[in-house]
């Protein structure tokens, strides 16, 4: 699990006066591209090398409410990851209070960059994979 | 079912070149939106009623990528309906080739302006499920 | 002069209950992107052929607020054009009253797609001035 | 002066693989939330005691561009203050070269929440304009 942590921006809130829903994935997405990036892996590199990696699936169920000022912190896990696909799952924390605003998964494939899906390289497979694999020891020891 | 149409906006992609994931969360709000006008309800009538609808629940798939300048149609029917939550289900048609893009469901709940859980007071909710329940007739006389 | 017409959506709102101020950046480029096509130039062909135009500049005016249903028009003019750079002036009315809700300029330059500045090549140059010209006459037979 | 960092996120690129020009004003906000936050002032406590801050200005000179990943500093000074508006200038600095990516000012009035201008209370004024006073001081020292 990686996480990170950020703060509530003025514009992410709508006319209720609360974040505006589709806000919460940009978040979402900070957090895998922080997981990744612990892995050595960085979106620009990936498309340099001609990999994309579109959203397949989206999931995300709101619990508590947040707006402007609040500090959040996002966790993200790989639930799994392979080199056709990998997912994502996410708890977005609301830290005044600890409570848990969002949580959800989502799921990229990878293409190259005309939209064919692509099976990820075995140097950028391999860098991930062993995050991965920690993770899940460290999980099933605990 | 309500259908609408609209392009992609060029401020709606991102630097693989395609819709930005999140965008269609906005899109599908406006479906949604248009569904809820034509029962005669408007999100600003609500909230001047002191009614808000925090979404609570967002499940997408996406089908095909979209890009600047392409043509949409968003499909929107309501899939389940009460007095606490509304759910409708969704299909985002790629108009160039009649491919799916994307496709899901999202549910709102009723709450007051402090984000209280609150029954929909019954003259909204008749407006709303005179319209629900003729495209269930509809659907079953198909 | 050109003229779109589109409706403000509920996610361009912010916490003070109206348009968040960005958000009319993104229709002034929906404006620019209209006078373009009527010069048979869409963004996607400029790619295309290498040709890239970042924002230079952009200047102002919020004069009257608008928020989530409010119809508007953006009203879109060249008022410089060269191989170099374009400059667009623009107006958006909000209609329920024909009031101005924000008025300002844009200048873009022409650049590859390394960012280095490129005169646009002919091709392109001569359909955009031909509307451009047309449009300078019918202002001063005005 | 006050700075404040950060890092272009994915979401905030478009097709053209920059940093979408709108976005830049979110951080100009940003920049101007932190200068009123080491006043004491935060803008849901204006919001609580109906003061509203529309935007009535902006000016941005676009100098160099950004992408996804790089870090970047927003630099905001108070330029004008009075009980009615106040205005700031900011520079956006790209960290990796030190390059001005943007420069500008914004200018918000203080208005109540039916939109209407409203002279700034006494209160809050003298927060902002004991921080005010010492940037000025300090600059004329220089």
């Amino acid at each position: 699990m990686l996480a990170i942590r950020d703060k509530v921006r003025f514009g992410e809130t709508d006319k209720m006066g609360l974040v505006y829903h589709p806000n919460y994935l940009h978040w979402l997405e900070m957090g895998r591209i922080a997981y990744l990036e612990q892995c050595g892996v960085t979106l620009n590199a990936l498309m340099e090398d001609g990999i994309h990696f579109p959203i397949w699936e989206v999931n995300v169920k709101y619990k508590n409410s947040m707006t402007y000022g609040d500090a959040y912190e996002v966790q993200t896990s790989m639930a799994e990851f392979s080199k056709i696909k990998m997912t994502f799952s996410y708890k977005v924390m609301r830290l005044r209070d600890g409570a848990v605003a969002v949580e959800g998964t989502t799921c990229n494939v990878f293409t190259d960059d005309k939209g064919k899906v692509k099976r990820l390289p075995e140097a950028w497979f391999s860098r991930i994979n062993q995050v991965y694999l920690k993770d899940i020891e460290e999980n099933e020891s605990k």
